[in-house]
């Protein structure tokens, strides 16, 4: 088991890394305030691990919900506040996120305005949450008019990283992890980048070392960005590298049918595609970023939809400000930018370069 | 114009009472972050102050809500999210409440996970507001198994209580207000129970200099509790004077039909009644309390039901900790305590000495 720890003050919180951690009462024992331990879960993730994860924390109250990005909805979460409600679970009770992103998300949110905000633990079982979501306390749920639009920064009090789970993740899915992973080697690391070029068919057959690592390569990155801005004034927004384009991705196809992770590797192909544009990225680098996402076998080109309709779905995104639409562009391998005042034709060249 | 301030370090924030406030840019500036600015206000307050605040402000965007508790609910507070992303608002958005209670704890808590999270200023205009609710930071909405169970801790920027506004209160909602003032002095300040026994009359008749000062009391003991307290982990508690029996009262007649201040009311004397039971209170404070309470023609009794209705609603109080509910008890008056491990027995006669 390695751990390192997200350095937040008297937030501060530890992930813990390696197989088998569900299993392990210690890692819980410590965040058992002495209330009720009230797991969120799904009906995939639950038939698998919901009984180990019972038995390390002794939780009494056990909410599964629907599988899928729609169940990312103020009428999801009510089920939660109904559950904990009725089983009158106080301000003292613990929250356990056991599943992927939407879970984490969904959860997370839940304890961060129950009662005006309860303590929660992540335990993320898709590579997804374990290298992204579960880190750095960004909790929400989705509004019809856009992703993620309603939400907290509410900070767990452990991670509990358990690959062994990876091992009964769909294919599919351990790919859209991977995107993140490369999105962390693409904006903060060159040197972890080249590490992913070599190393990429190791993670896709869910080799446990090579999936240590990518996890805890991954969230030390996140985690020295979160420690330096935990609320996103400033250098967490380049942890977005790919997300302006791909939450309009997500929401032109109706959220769920890309994957998050799908989505940000289109994405990350436009946000490159439009870095070498503005002139900041070799076109060689451009290549390496493309093939290394082709041969995890992820998106290159987004949906075939009019470049406007993406355009016009971006400038509703979250990261907007004042109206203008904040891009992440990568100066080089390893080292993304925050960029405003991008000319609008720019980034439709962009788009239109990663369209089929 | 007379201010003070919020000590809750770079969470703090001052509060403006006086007559007029709502009129002046200058109050405003400071608050203002180059975003848009969104107006959440309610149908009976907006034809009379709306055009003042547009004018002070420069506010855009204007959501007029439902009047009343029942609109302190997810339905109603998603109109406020899809007013504010069909508007475009960004992160940088100020959102301004203007009304009473439930407009503050509801566009408090908007603002709290718009976007996961957004700025905003309180402008109460109700005696109930501007005297508590306005100030600490507690935002939520009611779920239907309870009231405020949904909300976060997000504090204002700043607070401008125009005491002009007070004008168009109803007297019924006026003499709810004085409620939570009395509150005030009974739990913390003995001097200032004193001054509400000799000038109970002038708060009634809107006497702006009685009304000014009061408003600054309570609010200067809750800046108090507040800055020793913010997460209501200790001493905040006290503040709850009443506020266990009250919200089961509330919450046993439909949200709405009994006026906060009224059952909180009710629920001091139920308080002062326990305290006089467990041997805290002389019977003749007790008797000073109903005395004041029924001068400012607040009602002295519960409604006309079983007290183990009320004790049933009170365990699903949020305050409730490990099954165990805690009741703010009064040693003298202005000396409120806190107390768990009250035999069930004893609150059961507390309830029936001030039922009809």
């Amino acid at each position: 088991m390695e751990s390192l720890r997200v350095a937040l003050g008297s937030r501060s919180y530890p992930i813990h890394i390696g197989a088998g951690g569900i299993s392990r009462p210690e890692l819980f024992a410590p965040h058992l305030g002495g209330g009720q331990v009230a797991v969120v879960t799904n009906e995939v993730v639950a038939p698998l691990y919901l009984a180990a994860l019972r038995k390390a924390t002794g939780a009494a109250v056990e909410i599964v919900l629907p599988d899928g990005e729609q169940s990312k909805t103020w009428e999801i979460l009510n089920r939660v506040f109904d559950a904990l409600l009725e089983a009158r679970c106080g301000r003292d009770t613990l929250i356990v996120a056991l599943g992927g992103g939407v879970v984490g998300d969904l959860a997370g949110f839940a304890a961060a305005v129950y009662q005006r905000g309860v303590p929660f633990v992540q335990v993320p079982t898709t590579l997804l949450a374990q290298v992204d979501s579960s880190v750095g306390g960004k909790t929400a749920i989705n509004h019809a008019l856009g992703k993620n639009m309603i939400g907290a920064f509410h900070q767990p009090l452990a991670v509990i990283s358990d690959v062994a789970t990876l091992d009964s993740l769909p294919q599919r899915e351990l790919r859209a992890g991977v995107a993140e992973v490369i999105k962390h080697g693409l904006a903060l690391d060159a040197e972890f980048f080249g590490w992913l070029e070599s190393n990429i068919e190791r993670l896709l057959q869910r080799d446990r070392a090579a999936l240590t690592h990518a996890v805890r390569r991954s969230c030390e990155l996140k985690a020295g960005i979160v420690a330096r801005d935990e609320r996103e004034s400033g250098a967490r927004a380049l942890l977005n590298l790919g997300h302006t384009f791909g939450h309009a991705i997500e929401a032109a196809t109706g959220y769920g049918a890309w994957l998050h992770g799908e989505a940000v590797a289109a994405g990350m192909v436009m946000a490159v595609e439009l870095s070498a544009l503005m002139g900041h990225l070799k076109k060689t680098d451009v290549g390496r970023v493309r093939e290394l996402l082709k041969r995890a076998g992820l998106p290159l080109a987004g949906p075939a939809l009019p470049p406007e309709r993406l355009m016009a779905l971006m400038t509703l995104d979250k990261k907007a400000a004042q109206g203008r639409t904040r891009f992440v562009v990568v100066e080089a391998l390893g080292r993304a930018a925050l960029c405003a005042d991008i000319d609008d034709a720019l980034v439709r060249r962009a788009i239109v370069a990663a369209v089929p």
